[in-house]
């Protein structure tokens, strides 16, 4: 069984060294708790409700910035996922994500969906989310609005994702009384299609007015919840990662099998 | 507005006149009660859980079938569409729904991904499910496990479907408390990421010891659930079906034109 905890924080816009050590406190705090796999939110060094291109720039940072040892270093052996405003080599920003174990660095995915005013600060990633072979499982990676197209999160899951992880930053949205968040919604049938566990990492309070759904919630590869956030923003799953690889749902069903992609 | 009508049955298996009777009768009461769409279950004809090939053989009826022009005249220019066991004319069984307006039969779909016994029974269907351009609105049809394949509803959704119908028999799923089917959160999601109505109808009544999800839903374009079935097995929903013809989601979002298929 592996343990996948994710961190709810609550970034404070522009202010980039604050939002690195509260980072790397979480991540410590969750390796202490023995985590497998540690997600955190979209735009968890940045913030997310900029007032200028300047802003989004200024608490940007390179994907070789230092603070990704130390996170690694933090996270005493775990896969963490985390996603930062990116300043690309070719001087674009970038929402992006990145994936670290003990090793470093080994992905880096820039969000190719970009929601609303994201398009006045950052340029679209032109690549799909990487499947990362950790020690732990393969994990995939995608941000936010790119769970809202099924293509995409099938396509994980056709190259051997036995984990989707997905930093959000959700802006609250209006539901019917006892309904989740419909972006849970989402998250839940890409699981249950898929046979794939899923943990959303949400971000939490009020930022220039923004509320958040603040729905982190980790889903089985049946596409039931198991966790969400406690009061803390923590939100705790043990999953037996490997056991979706068996697509198998019935004596006569492949979920991945039973695909007819010549009528798509 | 459209009123669309499902009429959650319960089919005796294998009692072909019976259930074309009850559905006719079903057909006419949604036609009083000013129907414009009016979907019946899968296999509505023939019932589900059959003993044998000869039994399925026996209650399977051709796409000609006299019965089609019947509901076509009890639907008083409403569009039909319902599942039945249809009889090729290369002799194969095909678990198949038919959608009917005020001319006649206008399609004929062939469930392309068959459910687990169903594989004994019926052969596989070839061809992409349609949809059709009535005088209510431009009306897609799959059946049953085929909306567990997102990669399908999204299809209906970009050949520019209205409104996805969907005859289904959904054996009972457990679920957590306060959830509903699984089923039913997937089509949920597929509504919203197309910005597409829904209208699931399933049967009802224990067939040989089957129980079902008995969870026939009219979902809006916003993929909450408008209409459930009430104790006489009746969901009634009134749709705007042209709104979701705009796709846009946000000052710069469009649902299918965020797409980007060069990455899936």
């Amino acid at each position: 069984m592996a343990k996948v905890i994710c961190c709810e924080l609550a970034p404070s816009v522009g202010e980039l060294d604050r939002n690195l050590a509260a980072a790397s406190v979480a991540v410590r705090a969750a390796a202490a708790a023995r985590a497998d796999v540690i997600v955190l939110p979209e735009l968890v060094t940045s913030g997310y409700c900029f007032q200028s291109v300047d802003e989004a720039r200024s608490t940007s940072i390179r994907a070789a910035h230092e603070v990704f040892a130390r996170w690694s270093d933090d996270a005493a052996g775990a896969v963490v996922v985390a996603g930062f405003a990116e300043l690309g080599d070719d001087g674009n920003l970038y929402n992006s994500a990145v994936l670290l174990d003990g090793t470093g660095a080994r992905a880096v995915y820039r969000k190719t969906h970009l929601w609303d005013a994201e398009k006045l600060y950052f340029t679209a990633g032109d690549a799909p989310p990487p499947v990362v072979d950790t020690a732990v499982a393969r994990i995939g990676l995608m941000i936010c609005y790119d769970l809202e197209f099924p293509e995409m999160t099938r396509s994980v899951a056709l190259r051997g994702a036995d984990l989707l992880t997905v930093p959000t930053n959700w802006p609250w949205v209006d539901r019917p009384d006892g309904m989740p968040a419909p972006e849970i919604v989402i998250a839940m049938a890409a699981a249950r299609v898929n046979k794939m566990p899923i943990a959303c990492c949400d971000r939490r309070g009020i930022e220039r007015g923004q509320r958040w759904n603040e729905s982190t919630t980790i889903m089985g590869a049946d596409g039931w919840p198991l966790a969400t956030a406690d009061a803390a923003g923590t939100a705790v799953a043990d999953l037996d990662l490997r056991a979706g690889r068996d697509k198998r749902i019935s004596g006569r069903n492949d979920l991945l099998g039973d695909r007819r992609p010549d009528l798509y």
